[in-house]
């Protein structure tokens, strides 16, 4: 037995702090378990009263002459912690804390939180919250309500994990409005013990569940692990699909994050990654989180992009052809054949190329005869129905045939009967038997959309990794000495120095201290060079005019190191200046940028964009976390939007992407093996056309203890 | 009375066409306007009955004895057209036909749809449709449910114009659904006669309305008209706000629009001119259509953009904040005082800065007292309420209070009453006193966002023009020669002509048939020059490498001479070759590319965008229509994401973007004086630093007859 079993499916429930006072959450909660119809056998405790809901009251748990499978406890944080251990010495499998006042408001409340949570990894039991709305299960098998929700939903194959309370309650009513069904509904809270993978890892073994809807505001656990395991969960020919919403998008939402849990929010263009990452579909808002889970559920996913519209008015095909196409999807191109039979069926005003109008006087027998047609083209991969109320309309025949249809067919079906109460015996019908069904176009087309998607996750071809070998042996020496000496900035001739341990391509570069030096340095490496300022305590070169670029002569690089030494002087008067870089010219190629910057909580990301202006004012970037590798690299590069320029324009050359997505690989390799690293830029390095390579025109790297 | 009364308020309607039978369209739109219980009188026409539902009919409209304001039709194309002869004697002044098989099928139906409309031009009639669902007036005065839907809305302020009949019946289901009322409500079909902007101007001097949503699958009129007078209604101190869908935005959706409304549809990007120059916010879904259409109806705006969040639950909490930020809004910070006071009612616990967290356990008077509170700081602008069914939670009393402080304040104040059945109730107080309230936060917030916008459209700074003169007479002559000759690509030398007459500044260039000549020109001009061939036949240059940058002696200017020539012969060697254009260097500046182009449907646009692979890749570009003026420039140039560039990054001077702004009107003079102009590219202009005004490097022209 799982040990989340005991919280999900428990045969024995204690309610310790129960209360006989209606309205309290030490009263509702046992009421809403009582009223729910729960399988199993329920136990008050309360050392103050006889009875609850005429139920006998015990005086304490360990008062329970049975065994105890879970033990819900509504208790202030030191009453609660008391009753932990008493949980503990009655041997209980799994507890969930209801009560606030933990983490979340500091001092006390925290350090209570962090008794408990030792405690329990102790004594090896499961805990739910603190600060959570509880756990529901609506499985006929357990029928289980503990939730200050007396809301009990109907039974379904998708499960929820909510970190907010607040949002359940709104979210249990919505869906009860819906007719949406769940597996397992559970709320966290501060996730002192059980969290979103312990969960994930529970739902993916459940058979009852097959999508999973989470509302996270923090992951509070290593990103590398939480990624690892959950991408194999989306994966595969028996995917679990993952749709979440995260809210702390925002600079101010982050903030409110924060001062509302009590946690480390990282940043959004991290999340973004992990979710990218593990094959989660973020979602914008709960109503697409609604949309999504009812498309997953129906288990059907398309195996192309290209759909078929049936409609029986125009300007809605005309809405859903949109949205399909900003989705990803393509209208189908019918054969021959389809036309033909669909000629049989539809009035000649009808039309019968794709998006189909079967016309505003279409009843039930010409969306049956349509829909069978077109689902039995082979160009088609899935159809969006289309249903407006109008004079002749048959809501429920047409319902009732899509439902027979759907039965025999593996593509998926996705509605949408617009309008509320004239469509709404078809709209139950369909929702009875898992037909995703919608009030608008664009969100069955959305839905739609987002079922591709999940289906080109879970089917992604993954190629062999890079057989990468790096001198990490040379690349510490370095890193030692700086750290030995305090020094924390490595220039660029460290710098790149590390970079060649780790495949890098760099160019000629030596120091010098005076304009002769300069000149004899820049004869012997030959022309075009580049100069540029070395001092620990100018680290924005180009700020402070310390770079120039494209020096063709001696008599130029004379001039250049006068000009560089005066502005550098009147940047920064206290500079110490160790000399001039004299670097050979970058050979072409296209400028990006890659970087590592490390985030307190989820350690190491890399960075890879465009360079210049793509960077700063586009903000075309994008991160990644571990587990790094081929196949994360290679979506990384082509998640960008300036993707098609490394891919060449206009019959230009491709760029040399696969040496790109190999220095990727090694940059996160790099920060494995050498965690001091706080902070590391190649700005730009120039990617040669393919095969020939890519060079660091200039690296920063900053170090921490 | 204008024209449109007899349409909205008629005082007799003939319903002509009417059919005994139910289901049929003649039944039910009959049984409709008297079942809505309309104010005004009612006569049946059909000359095969002897009532419809106990009424009594008439066998043509003729035959009625009474003066008949409305006639609705509902008669195939050949017996419609009858029947409007018959109307035109009678003498009516306005008429609806509801039946299809006109423009939307072509033919016969197209040709007799041309007749009507010209038969009520003559006759001054203004006619609605064919092929809509009707017309629907829910003012108790009127009671008008001249519609095929059966369900009659409840009346309010916010008034429809849709082009899809289908679209309204589900529109009007969703609305009862909301208790969403509306002013006016119409389907406007094939507009062959009363059109989007006709309605427009009657709903801008309708009492009864402040607010239009359009459905539109196209513009079938002139968008210069279109633009110009929307502009000035939903501008100023009393403005109409005008919310609208468009559908057709995709390629795929474009196609299918045009097949169904039988209309040309414009590019989408065009659309986009048009809704953004009008003032006209675009919405992308019909639930977002509702969501600011609620917002808007309130009639209060925002004068700020900082808002309070006041929450009982943390999560949607943030969600709110996200959103908030996305949408254009800012928390407001709190003053001391206002801190002060909230501290004096609000439990320790909660939090007192923005967003208010007033807690879970709160009931009504928490919020009243913190609303109050935070309406009272003079750094509020608006308030977001979410209010999450809890425990304690007093769902109807919080809308009580909220109901009462709106009445004395006029900030708006949005709600989010998270969840359906339990907040229903204070859902339905909210809406009866026109509290615009919303399931979820994320939809309040952006419908807050969308208030701030329109209010910042509507008080917009109007800057007095530019006062521009033009060579129209020089430049008309070099048209007029080419298009004498037959040539329709003007090149860069006679381009420049033109815009030098419309005060571009253009660079020295000249033609050369040989080496030699090349020599001579360049060392006259003095270097670095650029090498361009010239050919009619070769329009774009750069992809036949036939444009060399950067020479800088006349060694250079020889070798670049014959690789030109060589590479233009390899690139088409048919190609007539009159020379190669010896042209100075540009001076530095930002690279932009202005044009113009000609769509069939609204004439000239002119187009903007940051030059190279910003517009390739990231598609950073504006269009523009007429009316074209400073400000239209000017928020036409802000538009764009890369306007930071032009603006100077990182303490760089700022690009003259005065002068851009001139240019742009300037184009958009020359294609209203030379309408022949098909295309023309600048590309690039270089924009210098401020004062320093922009260089055109490249420019083509094409003509058309």
């Amino acid at each position: 037995m799982d040990r989340l079993d005991a919280i999900f499916a428990p045969e024995t429930i204690a309610v310790i702090g129960v209360s006989t006072q209606k309205g309290k959450v030490g009263h509702d909660i046992f009421a809403n378990i009582l009223s729910g119809g729960y399988t199993g056998t329920l136990y008050p405790v309360n050392p103050n009263a006889k009875s609850v809901s005429s139920v006998k009251c015990y005086a304490s748990i360990t008062a329970i002459p049975d065994p105890i499978d879970l033990a819900m406890i509504i208790l202030p944080p030191k009453a609660a912690l008391h009753a932990v251990e008493d949980c503990i010495a009655k041997g209980v499998k799994g507890m969930v804390i209801v009560s606030a006042g933990f983490k979340e408001v500091g001092g006390e409340g925290a350090k209570i939180e962090k008794e408990i949570k030792a405690l329990c990894e102790t004594a090896k039991i499961r805990l739910v919250g603190p600060n959570c709305l509880g756990v529901i299960n609506p499985s006929p098998k357990v029928s289980l309500n503990a939730s200050f929700s007396a809301r009990m939903p109907a039974p379904g194959n998708v499960s929820f994990i909510s970190q907010s309370g607040a949002l359940c309650t709104a979210v249990l009513d919505y869906a009860a409005d819906k007719g949406f069904g769940f597996s397992k509904f559970i709320s966290i809270g501060n996730k002192a013990d059980v969290d979103e993978l312990d969960l994930l890892r529970y739902y993916y073994n459940d058979p009852d569940t097959d999508v999973v809807m989470i509302y996270m505001e923090e992951l509070s656990r290593g990103a590398e692990e939480f990624i690892s395991e959950v991408r194999e969960m989306t994966s595969g020919t028996n995917p679990t699909h993952v749709i979440a919403i995260k809210s702390g998008s925002s600079t101010a939402g982050a903030k409110a994050a924060a001062s509302h849990t009590g946690a480390l929010a990282g940043s959004d263009a991290l999340y973004d990654a992990i979710f990218t990452m593990s094959g989660i579909l973020r979602c914008v808002s709960v109503n697409q989180l609604f949309d999504y889970a009812q498309a997953f559920a129906a288990n059907k996913y398309p195996t192309g992009d290209k759909i078929a519209i049936i409609t029986n008015a125009g300007g809605p095909g005309i809405i859903a052809t949109d949205m399909s196409e900003q989705s990803g999807l393509k209208l189908a191109q019918f054969s021959e054949e389809t036309i033909k039979e669909l000629k049989k069926y539809l009035p000649p005003t009808a039309n019968f190329y794709n998006p189909v109008d079967v016309i505003g006087d279409a009843a039930k027998d010409r969306y049956e005869n349509t829909l069978a047609t077109v689902l039995g083209d082979r160009s088609v991969d899935a159809v969006l129905i289309i249903l407006t109320p109008q004079s002749m309309t048959d809501a429920i025949g047409t319902a009732e045939a899509i439902v027979n249809i759907a039965r025999n067919t593996l593509k998926p079906i996705v509605c949408a009967f617009m309008g509320v109460v004239d469509v709404s015996d078809g709209v139950k019908l369909l929702q009875k038997h898992k037909i995703p069904v919608y009030q608008f176009p664009e969100s069955a087309a959305r839905s739609l959309g987002a079922l591709r998607e999940g289906m080109k996750w879970a089917s992604r071809k993954i190629l062999p990794q890079f057989n990468l070998t790096y001198d990490t042996a040379t690349a510490k020496k370095i890193i030692d000495q700086y750290l030995k000496e305090g020094r924390m900035v490595l220039g660029e001739l460290d710098g790149n120095k590390i970079l060649q341990c780790y495949g890098f391509n760099t160019l000629p570069m030596e120091l010098s201290k005076n304009k002769t030096e300069a000149c004899k340095i820049a004869d012997q490496m030959g022309y075009p060079v580049v100069m540029k300022i070395v001092s620990p305590d100018i680290l924005h070169k180009t700020d402070a005019g310390g770079v120039m670029v494209g020096l063709e002569d001696s008599k130029g690089v004379e001039q250049a190191f006068e000009t560089i030494m005066e502005k550098a002087k009147a940047y920064n008067p206290d500079a110490h200046i160790e000399g001039i870089l004299i670097q050979k010219l970058a050979p072409k190629g296209k400028e990006v940028i890659l970087g590592l910057s490390k985030d307190p909580v989820f350690g190491h990301a890399v960075m890879f964009g465009l360079g210049g202006i793509f960077v700063e004012v586009y903000k075309d970037v994008a991160f990644r976390l571990s587990p790094m590798g081929r196949n994360v690299a290679r979506r990384m590069v082509k998640s960008v939007k300036g993707y098609p320029i490394l891919k060449g324009l206009r019959g230009e050359k491709a760029s040399d992407i696969e040496t790109l997505e190999k220095h990727i690989v090694s940059l996160k390799a790099m920060a494995d093996n050498h965690p001091m690293i706080k902070e590391l830029d190649i700005n730009p390095l120039f990617v040669h056309e393919e095969g020939e390579g890519a060079t660091v025109a200039d690296i920063l790297i900053q170090l921490e203890n």
